[in-house]
C-alpha cells in the first residue's frame, strides 16, 4: 500500500480515502469486526469522542477551540475518525454517503423552504 | 438556489455539497444555531439514530438491513444527517475533513503495522 | 403485575423498579434482546435522544428547559429511559450501579483532591 | 466529607449518592460547569464509552465480559459516570429519576400490552 502512496492524487478525494480505508482493514484482516452494527455503535461512540471535546466549554470557549493546539489536534483526529467509521459503514451496507446526502438536502429543501419563498413576489430572491 | 441545480455535477461532491449546506442554513438563517459546539451534539444525536435502527437486531438480521425497504430508507437518511453535520461542523471550525483523514489513515499506518511487515523478507509483499 | 401495585411503597427505590423492569421484559419475552451489548446501545440510543432536546439551546434556554411542559415531559421521558436501560444492562452483566457509583466516587475523592486540602492546617476540614 | 463516610448506610441509595456528588461538585467549585445541557452531553459521552467497550465483541464474547477482570472494571466504572452524570443531570432540572423511571413504566404497561392480555378469559393471569 505504501508504494500505491506516491500516485495518489494531491488532494484526497472521499471514494480514494474509501479505498485506502478497505484496503487498511484488509491487509490487518479486520473486516469480519467490520459488521453493519459494529461499525454504526463505532461511529456513535467516536461522534461521542469528538463531542467530549466540547462538553465542558462554553460556547466563547467552544468557539475558540482550534486555537489552542492541543484540542486543534484532538478535533482532527476525532473528525478523521468519525468520517472513517461513517465511509466503512457505508461500504458494508452499500450505500453512496454523497448521493444520501445529495437526496436529503433536496427533500429538506422542500420540508423546510426558506421564508417567505413561494408566496414571495421578489424574483431574484432565493 | 434551485437555479443551480442543474449546473449541480452529475456525481455529486462532498465540497459541492458542503456549499449546499452552507447556502441552506445561510437562507433559512440558522447560522447562529451552528455552532461548534452545538454541531458536535447533533452529529452525536444524528449517530445515536443510526445506531437506534441496529440496536435490537442480531448480527444476521444488521447484515442485511438494507433488503427491508423501510429500514434502507432510514439508514440512507441517517447516514445523510451525520455526514451533513460532520461537514457543517468542520465549516464551523474550518477544518478539511478528508485532509483530517487521509493524515490520520497515515498515522494508522505507523500504529498499526500490517502483521509479518517490516520483519518481512518478502520485498514484494504490501 | 398490575396486582402487585398496591403493594409497591410510596417512594419508589432503583430496587423496586428493577424488579418491575425484569418481570415487564419477561412477560414480553424480550429478554433474548436484552444481552449486555445491545443495551449498552439502547442506553446510549436514549442519552442522545434526551441531548437532543438541548442541541440548539443557548444555556439560558436550556436552563429553563422545565418551565415548557411539552419539553419537560421529554425530559422526564428520556431520564425514565436511560435509567431503565442503564438499570437493565446492569442486571444484565450482574453489576450493582449504587455500588459502582459509591467505589467510583471514593476513588474520585483521591484524584480529585479539594484544592488546599492535604497542604490544609484545619485538621477539621474536608 | 470524609468524616461523614463513617454514617453513611451499609448499602448505598440513589439519594445519598445524589447528596455526596453535590458536595463533591461544591467543594470543588464544579457547579458553573454543571449545567442542563453539559450534563446531558456528558452523559451521552459516557454511554459511548461504556459502549466502547462492546463495539468489536461477538454477542457471546460481549456476554462474557464481565469474566475479564479489566474488562469488568472499565464496565462498573462507566456504569458509575453515567449514573452519576444522570443522577447530576436530574439535580440540576429538578427531576426526581426514580418517579420518572416509575411513571414511565406504569406509561408502557399500557403501550405494550402482555400478548393475550386483556381478552384472556384467565382472571389470574397477569
Amino acid at each position: 500500500m505504501s508504494g500505491g502512496l506516491a500516485e495518489q492524487p494531491r488532494e484526497p478525494t472521499l471514494e480514494g480515502l474509501r479505498q485506502r480505508l478497505v484496503e487498511f482493514a484488509a491487509a490487518r484482516r479486520w473486516e469480519p469486526y467490520h459488521t453493519p452494527k459494529n461499525l454504526a455503535a463505532a461511529l456513535s461512540v467516536e461522534a461521542g469522542e469528538l463531542l467530549e471535546i466540547f462538553q465542558w466549554l462554553t460556547p466563547e470557549q467552544a468557539a475558540a477551540v482550534m486555537t489552542d493546539p492541543e484540542r486543534a489536534h484532538r478535533v482532527r483526529d476525532e473528525v478523521a475518525d468519525v468520517l472513517a467509521y461513517l465511509v466503512q459503514f457505508c461500504t458494508a451496507v452499500g450505500v453512496d454517503p454523497l448521493e444520501a446526502l445529495a437526496a436529503k438536502i433536496e427533500r429538506n429543501e422542500h420540508r423546510f423552504p426558506v421564508p417567505g419563498e413561494g408566496a414571495d413576489v421578489n424574483p431574484n430572491k432565493g
